[in-house]
């Protein structure tokens, strides 16, 4: 079984993107700006993460934060203020969002330009009409970009997706059926309703795991010499820890392991990808408000 | 074998609508813009039905017609006229356009508000979004509508969608997959690129062909009982007709219709189904501009 090194390839990823950005002029650089609400520390977390990466890549970034109360108004005036910015190339609204503020609407209020998260309703629609122009969510384009750099071939692949999120598996499945060298597969999407699940993955060349239900994908879900993509990353209480909870992912390791052919781990794996991947499409943003 | 009769289904979803717009006062009727560039003989047929239904349901219609060597331009300009239109309600751009006027490029000039053909990116994200506000593509909306209207239920069934169209296959995927009384099934999608396709088509308990080749889903790649949607419509040489030709579905009925529980006819099937839900769609645009 080979191991997918997620924190490798988003090395990779990130180091050819300094690359390119490092030619540019000191004053003519991408900038993105960083929008949370509160201070959940998880989102906190996530925050500096992709601060920290843009740095090291070379991108400028700005940090907004506000106040849990603020009115949804007052953060969509903000949001507004951004878009209209021709400084800030790209825009990341950190959810979850207070829940007077759904975030689909905080999402759709991001200029579709600037929208680096691809959560915006005009780039969903990009994505189906496979128009190139259009910004993909960062964890679908880091599963392909994952499993290109891993030597694993997508074409005529039968790819089962377990879990149908906005964020996740619907646009992960519109990607793997566009006409593209990374595409061209034959796409199943399974979810909480469907009955014989087992049945299903286990016909899977390529199986990703995007559920958010720690290891629920056994060994015996999964066809021999299948490459297996876990998406999940769930806490599960672990008092042998310092922290009380150990990260597991929506597969269970230890088992697919001996089946799988590659598999990622969690943490490790897909987790880094998503901030490689914002800051591909940050720099994109960039080169298309040069044109 | 029952047969899902699309004639007769169609005429109830158009009998309801003209009950629903027959109590609204004689001067405050929905109104749809139909716009035609060229004389091609199928494209004059299509928009002709559509004007016919239009007017037997009480839907109020405009046709513009404009020659097929109209700068793409002019052309917008005049869809642009049409969305600043308050009196027009819905507007549908007949595809195909000639070739200097990309059709997609056409369908997102429309307003997303008029765009009842359900083409626009806007329309296609709120799919995925699984917004309701937006205007779903007539054929895949049409499908599920004949599907509810025979007692077919869909919930945690297999659908095997043969064919990725941005007009039929993908829409239709997305639909399937929905939280919803009419989605929350496993989804499918097969297409040229599906190495051992009838191996996968034999799982369907509903099986859809949009594919364009006649009557390529033979007997034996459907499983017994299953329901089979036939969206196909391909002309096929036939000397014995008038015509020259005969209408052929993706299906080859004979056979399949020994093998499944229900099936579509061609023509009489899904065909009928697009015109009747391009009035509904009509019928909201005019709901909500009301609001």
């Amino acid at each position: 079984m080979e191991l997918i090194d997620g924190n490798q390839i988003a090395r990779q990823v990130t180091e050819e993107l300094a690359e390119e950005i490092g030619k540019l002029p000191e004053n003519h650089r991408p900038k993105v700006a960083f929008v949370r609400v509160g201070e959940d520390p998880a989102s906190v977390s996530y925050v500096r993460k992709k601060e920290k990466t843009a740095a090291a890549v070379g991108i400028d970034s700005d940090l907004h934060v506000f106040p849990s109360d603020i009115p949804k108004e007052e953060l969509f005036a903000e949001i507004d203020r951004l878009n209209a910015d021709p400084s800030i190339h790209g825009i990341l609204v950190q959810a979850p969002l207070p829940s007077h503020i759904p975030d689909q609407e905080a999402f759709d209020r991001v200029s579709a330009e600037k929208d680096v998260d691809g959560f915006h309703r005009i780039n969903l629609g990009k994505l189906c009409q496979e128009d190139p122009t259009g910004f993909v969510a960062c964890t679908p384009s880091g599963v392909i970009e994952l499993l290109d750099r891993s030597g694993v071939s997508i074409p005529g692949k039968h790819v089962v997706i377990v879990g149908r999120s906005l964020i996740v598996g619907k646009p992960l499945s519109l990607l793997f059926l566009r006409r593209h060298p990374q595409g061209d597969a034959t796409v199943t999407v399974c979810h909480s309703k469907t009955p014989n699940l087992e049945e299903i993955t286990r016909q899977a060349d390529i199986l990703v795991a995007a559920v958010g239900r720690a290891e629920m994908i056994k060994g015996h879900m999964v066809k021999p010499g299948a490459t297996v993509i876990d998406v999940g990353i769930n806490r599960v209480e672990d008092s042998s820890r310092k922290s009380g909870y150990a990260l597991k992912g929506d597969v269970n390791f230890e088992e697919v392991s001996e089946v799988a052919s590659h598999l990622t781990p969690v943490p490790g794996g897909v987790g880094p990808m998503t901030v490689a991947m914002l800051m591909r499409n940050t720099y994109k943003a960039f080169q298309i408000a040069q044109d």
